[in-house]
């Protein structure tokens, strides 16, 4: 990609295919250039991607579409087992999602959650876990970042999600960036069981982090997630029953038909494709770029995902 | 508000006002307890508000409602110029927004601005300007945040922007925070006239900053922007004529009648009362917080707005 801003429709083409002539070019004329995130794809082995894990991944179906959810079982176990259980007894089936809060979350769940009479029963669903906001760093596969962080004393990956820690308290827990998927909680620490869910879809709301039990992370589907409807009753919650957007079914991906479901495949973190691919967006190099940051935020680090050939 | 995350509607109401007891129970029998940011609006006084400047504000008109921008002339004088010159001649009247990428920017303008033969013709304003993409940071009231930025050696706020600067060189610049607005070039510096702008709907692209000139902020109004349907075409561009979003109006505040004007008054973002919520939201004194941050960033300090009283 030449440019980020402006250009029409018919232009962003033009310059898309002039870009690979360029790169064609570059790679036979200039091979010690630095490369572009598109020329490091480009070059990817298939051992730098990775399938999802059909136990791992859950299906949220929308009217509009399907958004895929990848668990973090390493940070959150309980809660990965408990939101598998959740949607092996169908329990979002039918259920909504009932909070839109601009520049923050939005979260879906029973409506009706905290009315002990109307609210819906759990069938093998355990009603209460332990807090899992921070896991010790011991035997994680920490892909550190060199950038600097203000949240946190390290930040970087694991395992295909944004995470941070620190080795003064041996502590390791994942980041709020765009796209993350939490455990809504009360005012007690332990008070989720992952039937309330939500996803950031703003400014990364770091505050958030090691005070709330994350459990994984939107992979695909988030454009059907993001431009809902802000609710304009406090929270940004939906005032009126019809205002909530219905929750067709949540799917653990290993119960879903081979062919019905997403082929995709994801980047690995850990690959020294993904480490040039971040250093591509640290210092830009597509020639619209005049001044290139030398940083990069952990939350703006693209995790590129592809379709699997067949 | 006491949680972020969780809450039915109801719940959430009865926490409000639970809260607002239990806030005059604390300034009552314990003052020294830190306050909450809405303590600390609460005990703001009238100086510590500003109106918009009529000459200074523009109103994007959808028909799903009104988006208020501020100008930045300070750091964009040329951009914001002919922003006004642009609106006076109604210029974007019946344009359309062209573009909606998710977790990037919403973009505005003439969707066939490439087509010499089916482009808009300016009248008043101006076919080219300057880059303004830094400025001297002589002379600029800089109210600097004490926290690291892994962007910028200084960020704080100029007159209700975010914004950076360098010491070593002496330079400022906006940075692209959520619902900054910036005027879209090409691959020349100075290819922008204010014609073509855009917003950040995502986790702020900082990666611009210093690279395209930013023009100012939207403050009121950003979720009738972010809501919009992501384009399927390249760079987000909607890809059919009828996907584009009308453009109503965009006309400068100060054209239009009182009666009709937007009734908002802006914290000053140089004020003692900006400060304390600066370090309320640094470290969430809300009891649902478990672990305050003990560190912001520029892009998640919000800037209060309130109706002004009549």
């Amino acid at each position: 990609m030449k440019t980020q801003i402006k250009l029409s429709l018919a232009l962003a083409i033009a310059i898309a295919l002039n870009s690979l002539a360029l790169q064609a070019q570059d790679q036979a004329a200039a091979p010690a250039k630095p490369k572009t995130m598109q020329e490091i794809l480009d070059a990817t082995q298939p051992g730098d991607w990775r399938p999802l894990n059909p136990n791992n991944t859950i299906y949220l179906e929308l009217a509009t579409g399907r958004v895929v959810i990848e668990l973090a079982p390493k940070f959150a176990p309980e809660h990965s087992k408990n939101i598998v259980a959740l949607a092996r007894e169908r329990y979002w089936d039918g259920l909504s999602i009932n909070r839109s809060q601009d520049n923050f979350v939005v979260q879906w769940g029973d409506a009706n959650g905290d009315d002990e009479k109307l609210k819906r029963s759990f069938r093998l669903a355990k009603q209460t876990l332990p807090a899992e906001f921070v896991r010790k760093s011991d035997g994680l596969a920490f892909t550190r970042l060199p950038d600097a962080d203000g949240w946190a004393p390290h930040v970087g990956f694991v395992e295909g999600m944004p995470a941070a820690q620190s080795p003064v308290n041996n502590q390791a827990w994942l980041t709020h960036c765009y796209g993350m998927v939490g455990a809504g909680r009360g005012m007690e620490p332990d008070s989720s069981n992952g039937s309330e869910l939500y996803v950031v879809i703003g400014q990364s709301p770091r505050q958030l982090d090691r005070n709330i039990t994350v459990v994984g992370r939107v992979v695909q589907g988030m454009e059907l997630l993001s431009i809902l409807p802000r609710g304009t009753g406090p929270l940004g919650f939906y005032e009126k029953a019809e205002q909530r957007v219905p929750i067709k079914s949540i799917r653990l991906m290993a119960d879903v038909p081979d062919e019905d479901r997403t082929s995709i495949e994801i980047l690995r973190t850990d690959s020294e494709s993904f480490t040039q691919l971040v250093e591509a967006r640290r210092n830009r190099r597509d020639d619209w770029y005049k001044v290139p940051a030398g940083h990069i935020d952990v939350c703006n680090v693209p995790i590129p995902t592809r379709p699997i050939k067949k």
